[in-house]
């Protein structure tokens, strides 16, 4: 009677509940001091302890009662569950059971993406829809129409899932999608950068289980998924968002106040206070309030929550979101966090900046940032300044400073990266005018510039649709450049994803691609060989990856007529007569002079 | 009789030494191991010992016999004659009195130009011809011909010293005047970089006194004298280039390389060995040889000559030519060596390069350097990347980029050099178009740049002709943007040193640049406050000089129309109501807003 009595309790104040995160955590992590939050109406009226013998280390209330922050220490305790008791003036009001999962074997050690990985970027609403019935969801505000170029279109994670042998063929290793988590923006969510619950998979896209099993699915193909991650803000349709803990939660000004997006602030010695508090704590966006990293508990909330994805869903690899406009302390130790939970993990902020030394300030161990006395703990930044070259310089005549000369100036300064190995390299991503926009479709330029990407140091990234020549145009807006892949859809006049419905255009591009990245796989020299590179003359470059006896010869002539190179010059790195053109698959002789057609890139595996 | 015959026989074979160098030293160097080179056919033929009792160090002869080098240690050797015995089989055959000078009196502190200092720039074949009697001088080949742009015009250090007052007037502090060591190109000299002697003045500006009295002229007025110095190069007529110490004294190829002057070599991690030994020892020019600073003789002979030459004219500083080409480990060798002789000079490196991280890595003490264990010792650098800004950004409109956001993006990067006071900013020199050329003799423009590079951290240097507004193309050849100063030559029309002669424009140019660089002297702040920068909005750039009590607002308007600034924004570093404006004398008040003219500076020293 007792019992019954205290089960309906139990039940009735359990209602007060409405969110319990991390929803579960793991035994023995790395991270075993977790603090657990519980938002409830007035939750903070409650005290809270735990049944089982486990130390409570830390009990923190914030201004806002609806919040309490409980932190325990699982050093020692094994999988199971523990029990919350919440209770008012010493008696029990009711209990919440809290589950410390088994991890799986080898989650520890996880190995991120790396250099022999090929990236393949995608946007979730714009690559397939697989399933039509989550295209609109009640409850999230903004409903598919696909007329808008900024509107929902429909795609989610089934249509992922449903092309992994596209992806796998063409010979892409790792997928980064764009951000997946929901956002409930009414009317311009499709890029779910806005997110207003960072521990539920948009229902839109589909389900946390569909996450996971996204993974699994690449994973049983020597596939890896890469989570896009936002530290710097969240929606203002986030329920926390709407309830705030505490003032400080975010940063706000009296009034709203825009970052100036001057990351140059973050480490100019010269910077006015004001300027630098603008960039950093000014909103990206009005819909998109800017998170306090300053204040510890937001801090420990978003480290949780991205090793619980990490765990959870066993990813490859974060993508981390407006990387330097974060409160630079704070994202170290987020990042730093991260990391020494997995310390084979991989990690690639956005950093778009146009300098090497900038960005090279972001990267972990910088020389750079070390004059600052400053460290990340980022393993990867992306190759923003060679995007740069890539935009215009197969379209330029070779000179002192342009033309395919753009490329070598931008990796003479990889002596400024303490890894420049770890960089992401790309024509192209989902913010940038598109490569074959830019190029108005020229075959000729894609295949310098995914030569070049596919085979210079770093983690190539590639953009869908560019694979078959897709373009868009930004000044259009960005919807744009983020146009359906063709066959996503159901209705769709064409399947591109099928090589018979391709054009023979789409088909000339895919099956470059196809055989460089499948080229690369095989390839130890290109991803982790040396690379020494030769000053362009008349618009050629000339370089070299040497792993021990494994030698790959790049030769990228960016001029409209053909060239005949003296290989004299060098003889340092070719030791041999002979080699195979990997993209023709014809045996090239490399005794005195090497002839290579207009607009045309050779990769020579040598002999 | 004996000693009759004696001093005959001295006498005789004496005439077979040509050449001792350096000519004489100081007692009490640093620098008291001293190598002295004894020049003359067959010389090393001889035994050479010394008299007194000093440590011969060493004796270094090499495979020409027409060369020997002798060491001796003069640490505690009181000024006065040494004596040289020159023996066969152990007969002496004659001797060689040889000199250690007393030194000046704080010749081991002197103190080199700092940022309190502003340098100018002059040609002096091009700045005035003070003694037409030595236009042309016997056994030099390139004679006079005004005619010519690229021919001698016979400006001469008499040229120098008889303007000294219109420099002051003007407020430069320093004269850096371009090589004035002999050249004996036989049709290209004029400009003095392909040096024949470097122990003695080109008799065509003058004699080695005439220089040292130059320097003594300076001094009086509290001016200060620096000397253009060449380590990379000498010129293909140069006495030792015609008759070899040694084959590796220059670097040599098999026929003739020039240099591909991609000085990236120095640092890119993935350069091909060839590329870098084309960069550094391939020869800058073919009437310059390069000089091998991997040869310990070579480094220590510049080393000895710069010093000599530091000491000897009581020099307050020295401007280094292509640096970044020598040898990097010689070049260093060479600056450390100089800079402990002189603890507090200054030495300012050229530095061609675009790129503030690239820059940066060879100034003394640099953390980019460090990157590869580089240290050059050199404390001055040239901020290239603020000229190549200036070039462009007074005729821009303001983005996120362009107009004067190029100023305040070259100095975010700031924290990337060790010591930002200590680099040479200009609008221009003698290697680069002419400002008032590229701006079309816009005072405004100049009013602008010369604020800028007047009141900005740094040391800033002008280019003789500038202040009157002159102008070049250098799209003409160098010689143009070298032409004549007006009046230095009799015959010419007008005298620009004359304020009676000067044209109104010429005047409005004078006065402005005398106006503020003679306040600039004044200015504590300036020299070397800290300087606090706001992101530019609307083509509008303001930044403060602060140091103690004393501040000063820098207000550069780069919009075609008058703008008003919203004072509240730059409240942290405007904590008065008042100031006054330097170029206009006129008080300024500073409570709400602020109105600037049109494409103006304003410097307001604050109250």
């Amino acid at each position: 009677m007792l019992l019954v009595w205290s089960c309906l309790y139990s039940y009735s104040s359990y209602a007060q509940l409405e969110k319990v995160e991390p929803p579960f955590w793991w035994a023995g992590m790395e991270k075993s001091e977790i603090q657990v939050l519980f938002y409830g109406t007035n939750i903070a009226d409650f005290s809270i302890s735990v049944q089982e013998e486990i130390p409570v280390t830390g009990v923190i209330k914030t201004e806002n009662p609806n919040y309490i922050f409980v932190s325990i220490e699982t050093q020692d305790v094994a999988a199971g569950t523990i029990h919350f008791d919440f209770k008012k003036k010493g008696k029990l009001q009711f209990t919440r059971e809290y589950e410390l999962k088994e991890r799986a074997e080898h989650a520890a050690d996880r190995e991120g993406y790396t250099s022999s990985d090929v990236i393949y970027l995608l946007m979730p609403d714009r690559f397939a829809n697989g399933d039509p019935d989550n295209d609109s969801v009640k409850g999230l505000d903004d409903k598919l129409d696909r007329s808008k170029s900024g509107g929902r279109h429909g795609g989610d994670i089934q249509g992922i899932t449903e092309h992994l042998d596209y992806l796998e063929e063409l010979g892409v290793t790792a997928i980064w999608s764009t951000p997946l988590l929901e956002d409930n923006d009414p009317a311009y969510s499709y890029h779910t950068y806005a997110q207003s619950d960072v521990y539920t998979i948009d229902p839109r896209y589909g389900s946390n289980a569909d996450y996971k099993n996204l993974a699994s699915a690449l994973h049983k193909r020597d596939m890896k998924l890469i989570m896009d991650y936002v530290t710097n803000h969240w929606g203002a349709q986030h329920w926390m968002i709407k309830d705030l803990p505490s003032y400080d939660w975010i940063n706000q000004f009296p009034g709203y106040a825009q970052s100036n997006y001057r990351m140059e602030t973050q480490f100019d010695p010269h910077k006015s206070d004001s300027d630098f508090k603008y960039c950093v704590d000014g909103w990206f966006v009005k819909t998109m309030p800017d998170l306090n990293q300053q204040n510890p508990l937001v801090v420990n909330y978003l480290i949780q929550n991205a090793i619980w994805w990490i765990e959870y869903a066993d990813l490859d690899g974060l993508r981390v979101d407006t990387y330097s406009y974060n409160d630079k302390e704070g994202i170290a130790t987020w990042t730093k966090a991260i990391m020494d939970e997995f310390p084979n993990f991989n990690i690639v902020g956005e950093v778009w900046l146009h300098n090497q030394a900038q960005i090279a300030y972001w990267q972990k161990d910088s020389k750079i940032g070390a004059i600052q006395n400053y460290n990340t703990y980022l393993p990867s930044v992306m190759d923003f300044t060679l995007h740069n070259a890539v935009e215009h310089m197969f379209a330029e005549e070779g000179g002192w400073g342009s033309g395919i000369m753009k490329a070598y100036d931008n990796f003479v300064n990889d002596f400024l990266y303490p890894n420049p190995d770890n960089l992401l390299v790309f024509l192209e991503n989902h913010d940038t005018r598109r490569f074959n926009d830019i190029y108005d479709q020229d075959i000729n330029a894609y295949k310098l510039g995914l030569s070049l990407i596919a085979t210079t140091r770093g983690i190539p990234q590639l953009y869908y649709g560019s694979e078959l020549g897709m373009r868009g145009d930004k000044s259009k807006g960005d919807g744009d450049i983020r146009r359906d892949f063709p066959g996503g859809w159901e209705a769709d006049a064409q399947n591109a994803f099928s090589a018979s419905e391709r054009t023979a255009q789409q088909q000339a591009f895919f099956e470059f691609t196809k055989k460089i990245l499948n080229w690369r796989k095989t390839s130890k020299a290109v991803h982790s060989g040396e690379l020494t590179q030769y000053i362009p003359e008349h618009n050629v470059y000339v370089y070299f990856r040497s792993l021990g006896a494994e030698k790959v010869m790049v030769v990228l002539n960016n001029n409209e007529t053909d060239q005949t190179l003296d290989l004299a010059r060098f003889a340092a790195d070719l030791k041999t007569t002979s080699g195979t053109d990997i993209i023709t698959s014809q045996t090239i002789a490399l005794t005195d002079t090497l002839t290579v057609a207009a607009k045309t890139p050779m990769i020579i595996q040598l002999n």
